[in-house]
């Protein structure tokens, strides 16, 4: 006690700082963005529950129970399948620093923000990287797959299944069939995509698939699940250089989450509240049903269609079949200023309505309706508030 | 509509899951072990709030309040300080990575599992490693430091404060110094003891600090305050690679925490919940103030001494002024599984007795008071289950 009275008293504590003295401002808000989305009360209370320790048989329980409901939401029967201690970008990070060493070749499929984020990922890693890119909105065909592979040669390829900056859905039937035959490992990122539209990890021969816990699993942000194939383990194993991240080493994760058949060490501290989250929100998929979950995402994206259609307002990805139905790019009309209108709904309706992301930014909002939030009452209150917001504009209530 | 269930069709849906069927598993537990600690009401109350988008001004203000307090927690003016969207682990990963580039001579010291990891992590950057270690329970003196530096001139330096597998802490004043006109970048892990233990970042010259949330600060696993001084950031400033961890790179988490006076941009989709909760973790901190706090931890330390003593038990660490106040290894007495007393203490009362950590695994209990933990009563209870269970140890109960 000596010593450390002495010590305090050798140093002059600085000021405790007063704004954390005030309580916490958080408004409740309509999230219809691009996520995160709005969780729903038994999540909430779910990331209330008393704490168990990191590597108590409890927790890896929870641990086994959400790589099952992973497994599930993929469609897969990959036993390398869990979930990272962080959100998306976690994911997209997980997958590169596993499956790409210096000097590999990866080919990357860009029509947007995700594509460029996970060129930049790659670079970080010394990989000789290869952007295939297509404007934003575009999807590439299997035409395009297949000359990237012929003429590349890569040992990795990348593409977004869910393009959340342009809104595409990237149809993927045929692509990791292709991958597989030229030896090339198939990365694909759902993030805003999975539990809202097919998605068939095993039959579409992906390789590596991650996700994120706060769009239509309806979790707070925090946790990504990934899986990878034994394709994807078999290069992973015969890596000549030690996975760059320690923290995301799918080796040590794999164990830490019973996945390899050792007995179960501490790698690191598991987010013990986030992953209760998230096997809460599995949990509600498996209890709706996959196909159940899908449809309906499809039915609130085809009332927004509608709606949209009336107001004289378009999406900005034309083609159906190319749209996500979890979130939509819808296009800012001429003469309108996106943000004022955005800012309206926030101000009088607690609303939010997304700008673009990327090179959409300013042209689009996004409107998503997801997990939780994929009523169609939220559709059809969102439609009238960006309407009211618009009308408000022209009348030149944004003139002030 | 119709490619949906054409697709959904062709493709047979894998079974839900039954696990997910059912209630989660989660009993209530006195975490007295190296952490996570149990959360306050307080605390668990905050991660359930209603979630805020990532962008939001609100969130963005609870981010500066995030910051406020952990310069407070840290006694550093350092503009960039914020919280990792991770556990303790990503706060180390995120100062290796910064910090070391290629060919970059690392000196590790080592004397437990976190010289182990650092050093680690060090190897996969490719820095070129040199482990300066010491027995498990021993300090670094000035003069180790002095000698390793003149003779490896090293351009980052590591060292433990609170070296929780051994349950020492490390004194530091003077290191910062040494290294500082050794002109070593030094990184310093307070995982353990932030909050628990003086702690004074600027006057102690420390370049790089980081610290996890689940212990003193009571909040669940995953987010990691750190902080980085000015010889810091002119070293990330000179990086001729770019950080090989885009989510981990403090340049762009700079800028999306608003340290370097720029519009702030998207980076990743930060864990609103996780930050929610570090903001009132923090808070409470502010609001019992730092020397009460580290008071507080300090009278449960003794406490704890005096029962181990009147028990026989002797404490790991035998110098008192490089113990832990946060958390004290315990030597199991000769014939006593320390697993079976722990497995004791967990199945008659619930509370978490914890083992060794790496080299101290089967030698010792740790016993640990953090946070919302550290109250006498705690102590008491702990000591006098330890007792129970060590008896009913020697009277044979574990001979079954």
């Amino acid at each position: 006690m000596r010593i450390f009275y002495r010590l305090c008293k050798m140093s002059s504590i600085m000021p405790p700082p007063q704004s954390l003295l005030k309580p916490m401002n958080f408004p409740r808000k309509s999230l219809y963005g691009p996520g995160p989305s709005n969780c729903p009360p038994r999540v909430l209370a779910a990331c209330a529950l008393p704490l168990l320790g990191h590597c108590h048989p409890e927790f890896f329980q929870i641990m086994d129970e959400i790589k099952e409901g992973v497994q599930y939401a993929f469609q897969t029967q990959n036993e390398l399948t869990l979930a990272i201690s962080g959100t998306g970008h976690a994911g997209m990070e997980a997958a590169v620093c596993n499956m790409v060493e210096p000097k590999d070749v990866v080919v990357v499929f860009s029509a947007g923000l995700w594509g460029e984020r996970f060129a930049d990922m790659a670079e970080r890693h010394d990989a000789d990287v290869r952007v295939v890119e297509k404007p934003m909105g575009a999807v590439f065909t299997l035409d395009d797959v297949k000359q990237a592979l012929d003429h590349h040669k890569p040992s990795v390829a990348f593409i977004a299944h869910s393009e959340s900056s342009s809104t595409v859905m990237q149809p993927l039937e045929g692509i990791g069939d292709l991958c597989k035959s030229h030896n090339c490992i198939l990365i694909v990122d759902c993030v805003a995509s999975l539990g809202g539209a097919p998605m068939f990890m095993d039959q579409w021969n992906i390789d590596v698939l991650y996700s994120g816990s706060q769009k239509v699993l309806s979790c707070p942000p925090g946790a990504a699940p990934i899986s990878l194939n034994q394709r994807a383990r078999n290069k992973l194993a015969a890596r000549k250089t030690k996975v760059r991240s320690f923290y995301l080493d799918m080796n040590w994760l794999g164990n830490y989450w019973g996945c390899d058949g050792q007995p179960r060490k501490y790698h690191h501290t598991g987010p013990i509240s986030s992953m209760y989250a998230l096997r809460e929100g599995l949990s509600m998929l498996v209890e709706e049903g996959l196909e159940e979950c899908q449809a309906r995402h499809q039915k609130c994206a085809n009332i927004l269609y509608e709606g949209l259609e009336k107001m004289g307002l378009k999406p900005f990805v034309k083609n159906k079949a190319h749209r996500l139905p979890t979130l939509t790019a819808v296009e800012v009309p001429d003469g309108i200023d996106w943000k004022k209108v955005s800012q309206y709904a926030m101000d009088k309706y607690k609303i939010e309505l997304a700008g673009g992301l990327g090179a959409s930014a300013g042209k689009v909002w996004r409107l998503g309706f997801m997990g939780y939030n994929a009523q169609p009452e939220n559709v059809r209150t969102t439609l009238r508030v960006l309407q009211e917001g618009i009308e408000w504009s022209k009348a030149g209530g944004d003139a002030k």
